[in-house]
């Protein structure tokens, strides 16, 4: 069906607030086969409200709404639901009960106006709220659908997957299924000439790249009639971009880099530790996230001064003064001194200059050094990175760790 | 003036990106006085761009668009927005010269649809884009303006700060001025109880709590005749606040709990090492984003293993036995253990069970104790999280550690 959105709330009109809801439904309805037309955002003024649900069922046949729905007499949108689908608010018993227990266990006095978030419209599918007390509802008429959810984040998302969801797979026309193609190494506008033909050649799976700090994803999307005909087009396709673009490629099923590299240092039981200038522990803290990983990941030193390096990791003070800090030297000599330190199989050392000071014409900001000793062997990569901020940078240069671990790895014997 | 704001991108609809875009416009054009009415979203049709521009002006006098600006057929909002303010596209000769550099300095070739971003309504005034190649504009008819920017946030917002925001500064009917008092240590709604006189008593400044990640905010808000009056009210309420909840509040200028911390460490010339468990280097990580931090942070320590703990920083592996990796003892050892190694003035321990897994009846998820040696003196903390999730808890452990050196550090002499 054709849908709009429309959020109630005067915080998201003053900027308070980002309108996740909006986003998350957008991709729920696009999952299903709906098509989003609009979005709208008001406030709690009643004339134009209505006015927008007007405007929208015009288009299209479907409308979402979140907020409006409390206890308080700017919450309106229910009354304004009622107007235009031609229907009256009445008691709805069982929310009523709801909300009666919800105050008993919070062992707070219930007011009238919170018997007013238990008034339906009399045609409405009423939909509980587990998350709180406001309860939505869907309501229509002559094919015209209205689903009016809260909007609290957490309580209209628990009512979206429990209840609104199963409405609303009922009323699909189709299926959308999509999957990302996660690539490092290959610039977004090289992703997209090398791909040309299957991008520009196809209706349906679609392809588009698109690009998120340092790496470049492609989405293959295919709306069918079900579930598993969208599934298998989408496989087929990043089957064929595997072949294409596969030495890039990290993973096809969601998983970011930090992740793909703590599943295989479990995999192969290998064992992690990483010495950190310029990142400043933004690899260890990254590495972590991987469920299970204390199993492999021994310990992150982030040395941050020279004396550091020299105490923590035995980077000699000549090398120091003789290359600087950030040198491939010292890369080297602190990816081999965590070796000597730790033993562990994967020694990884980073040092650079992340900015937005420090640069100079021979070292300019941006540039960096990775070290990496694993199984005897140690190999450097230097790195330049364009100068587009420090934090930036540092996630570049994390995810730079992160692919010379995964290439080294995934390529050696188990 | 009354505002709307008016996104177009289908990405958007899709729900692949968050429209960060309108919550930027949204703040500032708050800001400067201007009510923000509705935000829209449409795609690139041009029958609904239309419908959803005249539906505005009916309530507003002022339109901000951003998106379809660009070189393809699909890009038009500066057609609509001629169409509906009466006026034709010519070919603005100083846009022209702006792309066709940036495609001499790309060494690109420029194709026809490139020239098509350099039309602009006759009648506008055209901002130039720093960032990119599609120039906005300003114009109007009757007193209703529409102002278009690109859709790439980075150009739309350089272009908003460096042209747009002075052009809609003189069309100003007042000032809006806010500030953050930002605490920690008490809840949102303590923070809300204890300040409920001044919270319901004020139509302005207005006062507002929220809450974010750990911490509790309170946003004093003024809109007045000039920027000057404005800053005025609101600053007096933040004295007001401050003598009533100073003890909680670490920040009234828009600095959070790492920043205030690190530049106290810089200003007293106190050295700062840590060692992390279950943060995993979020601290390290946290507090070198702090410009010129390096001047007295030596060294962070993720001492994930406990065989790290005992080799790096000296713990007993009597202690770990007898007491297990999170507890008191464990973290005094550690912050001791830091001491010796690097004799930092200030030396933080956190250990901890940031979950999903690991918690036990005894010592659940969520369980934290930090230690802090500072002058000669070791202190220990035990904090019980909300087990929230694994990210919320490591965050909240962080914002502890950065909070009780704070504390420390902000009562000592210089």
């Amino acid at each position: 069906m054709k849908t709009a959105i429309l959020s109630v709330g005067t915080e998201l009109l003053m900027g308070q607030t980002v309108n996740t809801n909006t986003v998350f439904l957008s991709q729920q309805l696009n999952m299903l086969g709906h098509d989003v037309l609009y979005h709208y955002t008001a406030g709690d003024n009643p004339r134009r409200l209505k006015e927008l649900m007007e405007l929208a069922f015009r288009d299209c046949d479907l409308i979402l709404t979140t907020g409006g729905l409390g206890p308080t007499q700017d919450d309106l949108t229910k009354e304004i639901a009622c107007q235009v689908l031609k229907d009256k608010l009445v008691l709805h018993g069982e929310s009523l009960d709801h909300i009666e227990a919800a105050f008993r266990r919070m062992n707070r006095p219930m007011t009238d106006n919170n018997r007013k978030q238990a008034y339906m419209p009399s045609r409405a599918a009423v939909f509980k709220n587990d998350q709180g007390t406001a309860p939505g509802f869907a309501l229509e008429k002559d094919g015209k659908y209205m689903v009016c959810m809260p909007g609290p984040p957490r309580e209209m998302k628990a009512m979206y997957e429990s209840r609104v969801r199963p409405y609303l797979e009922t009323r699909s026309d189709g299926y959308l299924v999509f999957r990302d193609v996660r690539t490092y190494g290959i610039g977004e506008s090289q992703l997209e000439t090398t791909l040309l033909d299957l991008i520009s050649g196809q209706q349906d799976p679609t392809l588009a790249t698109y690009a998120k700090e340092g790496e470049s994803f492609l989405r293959v999307a295919s709306k069918r009639r079900t579930r598993e005909e969208a599934q298998i087009a989408v496989d087929d396709m990043v089957q064929r971009v595997v072949e294409r673009v596969g030495e890039f490629v990290y993973s096809i099923d969601g998983e970011d880099l930090p992740q793909v590299v703590g599943k295989l240092l479990l995999e192969k039981n290998l064992s992690l530790s990483s010495a950190e200038s310029c990142t400043g522990g933004l690899f260890a803290s990254s590495i972590i996230d991987v469920p299970g990983i204390s199993a492999v990941f021994d310990r992150g030193l982030v040395t941050y001064s020279n004396r550091a390096k020299v105490e923590e990791l035995g980077v000699r003070q000549e090398t120091l003064d003789t290359f600087g800090a950030v040198s491939e030297e010292t890369a080297r000599e602190m990816a081999e001194g965590l070796y000597r330190v730790t033993g562990s199989d994967v020694c990884i050392s980073v040092t650079g200059i992340a900015g937005p000071e420090g640069g100079s014409e021979e070292k300019p900001v941006g540039l960096v050094y990775i070290a990496l000793r694993c199984q005897d062997k140690i190999a450097c990569r230097k790195i330049r990175m364009r100068n587009v901020g420090r934090s930036w940078n540092r996630n570049y240069a994390m995810l730079a760790m992160m692919d010379m671990i995964y290439r080294t790895i995934s390529n050696s014997p188990d």
